[in-house]
């Protein structure tokens, strides 16, 4: 079997879970939903797939000791920190250098490392059934997951009929990648059953993304050989550096799949959520007979939809309000309606430009 | 002049302002408005009227510690803790004992520990006219302040026309007490221009008040002599515990005020407010643009008429909603609708019926 890599990104901004997630510990360092934090569950899944060794972290600075201490069974060399976030596109592209100082011609695996997954074995099924495409083909090969609503905080991949059967599982041809849609194009999207959500999970070989890269985005492939270069002379903190800060800023999506033609769809056969914000927590503890979810000492007298959670040692008490978020931590505590989530990151805006109270983010 | 005792009483459950008030600190030892502690702003107003060694505050065996680090210019001889609550009527019997021990004869005023009033000197000046008037005539002298909106949450005293000039002052008769009205009777108590709220501040001489228990509460006047006797014989403190449990636990207004014919009523002429529970803090601190009272640390994005009451080194934040109490404290934390605080005392019942979190209380 060829060699196969994973590459987990872990470098949110740990604005979405805040005051549980902070600069430092966003929310693939907590245990936002589950026993152990995000990342240590998306690595715990990937062995399955991949050995250790070949399971590389990509994080930043501020967050490199809360990723090696969550992942005490990966290499430390395999726990890479960006100088600075350059987004998702940048990202795949040290990833492709990283897996190709090591082998040139493997598959690799990027993963997020802050979703939710419960169904390990399908998971891992499907995984390597996207490795077997990426390495039957010159392909980007993408996993899909069936659109359980009309979910307008995802991007849409349209399907344009059968490419191949793998391991007895069907895999369709992509047709296009589209942005984040308004709800009655969504609607329309489901309705007409040719459309998977976007999980931002890709599988392909080292030549095949930097033929795309070269292709679909000439810039970010000449700043990558820059890249390269550098990593070949000296240590790669100091390459990072030099040359990351400067890569163009933009999404894989954006600069690869939306332009390219030879993309494939695995369709995801297990559970999956990427858990975007609080509200999304909600779905996955058992709530109380008013529908509160109650994580910590908390209580509701005459409430309902609420979600609380209080920690340690503290209790937290909601009295006749409804559809709230409450998050107590040991410095912070947050009240929010559910339906205004989003608006935490003006919140901490506000935060970030108050010297007295940046030490909240 | 004659003799002159303040009795000051300060035994609440500590329920109405939790989370920040607990037993053993409720309202009146915590400077829910103004910098000082209720208790020690009533005392201070008071020591303008009366000597401080004839100012006796009546409390709770658990508040007692906290009474006396609040009131140090108070001999400790003053600081009686009733053994169990027996509502108004017994303490203005004990308080009666307590008095007509030093002198039988004497004018005290009964004046709850946790009203806010600013205007000190009218305060002091109003007092002063009450004692004079309770000096003057075998009446039960009450505190009348005008109505300023139709609240529920109150008793009303009718008056019957001028009783008398004291000190340039009008003095009403008394015509009756009623007990908390619903909307419409509020309102039509202001629109008559009759009504008074009760203040529940009272003056009268020992003799005086003696006779209204002996003529319409005689169960209670019979357990305050036995109460007497025991005081004679021994330690106030055994004489207490053998006595007060027994006696009628029943509101001084109910015993006495609506059943006596010999009232008047002094009109305040000073500010005055109770500071029921929360949402009546927000009237006592300027708001933000948007009308959120916020103290301590605490922040509000896109919000509205919100209190927010946050510990020191905590901040507490509220996103996108309105009108609500959330209150932070070390250990616990309040989020509620602001028109529904009086449900705080169903939240505490069932604190108190949870062995692990009694503790919170």
């Amino acid at each position: 079997m060829p060699e196969r890599f994973a590459v987990i990104m872990a470098g949110g901004r740990g604005e979405r879970f805040w005051p549980q997630s902070r600069h430092r510990t966003p929310k693939h360092l907590l245990p936002i939903v589950g026993d152990r934090p995000m990342l240590a569950q998306t690595v715990g899944r990937v062995l399955g797939v991949v050995p250790r060794e070949n399971i590389i972290v990509i994080t930043t600075q501020t967050q490199l000791a809360g990723v090696q201490a969550v992942c005490p069974e990966l290499p430390a060399a395999n726990l890479i920190a960006e100088p600075v976030g350059r987004d998702t596109a940048a990202a795949t592209g040290l990833a492709m250098l990283l897996v190709k100082q090591r082998n040139p011609v493997a598959a690799f695996a990027m993963l997020p490392a802050d979703h939710v997954i419960h169904d390990v074995l399908e998971y891992q099924a499907v995984l390597r059934t996207a490795f077997e495409a990426a390495e039957s083909a010159d392909m980007l090969i993408t996993i899909g997951v069936r659109p359980a609503r009309p979910e307008t905080g995802f991007g849409y991949i349209q399907q344009a009929g059968p490419w191949r059967k793998i391991d007895g599982r069907g895999v369709f041809a992509a047709k296009r990648f589209v942005e984040k849609p308004d709800l009655a194009t969504a609607q329309g999207y489901i309705a007409s059953g040719e459309y998977f959500w976007n999980a931002g999970m890709f599988v392909w070989r080292v030549p095949v993304v930097a033929a795309a890269f070269r292709q679909h985005a000439p810039e970010l492939a000449a700043g990558l050989d820059r890249l390269e270069a550098a990593l070949h002379t000296g240590r790669a903190d100091a390459a990072l550096a030099q040359v990351y800060p400067a890569l163009p800023k933009i999404s894989v999506d954006y600069a690869l799949m939306e332009k390219s033609t030879n993309v494939v769809v695995v369709p995801a056969t297990f559970d999956w959520d990427d858990v975007g914000a609080w509200p999304a927590v909600a779905g996955h503890f058992a709530p109380d007979a008013a529908g509160n979810v109650l994580r910590g000492d908390a209580v509701v007298e005459d409430g309902r939809g609420n979600i609380i959670v209080s920690a340690d040692g503290h209790l937290t008490a909601v009295v006749g309000a409804d559809d709230l978020v409450v998050v107590h931590t040991p410095d912070a505590t947050l009240v929010c309606r559910k339906d205004r989530a989003q608006d935490i990151k003006a919140l901490l805006k506000r935060l970030e430009s108050d010297p007295a109270r940046k030490k909240y983010l």
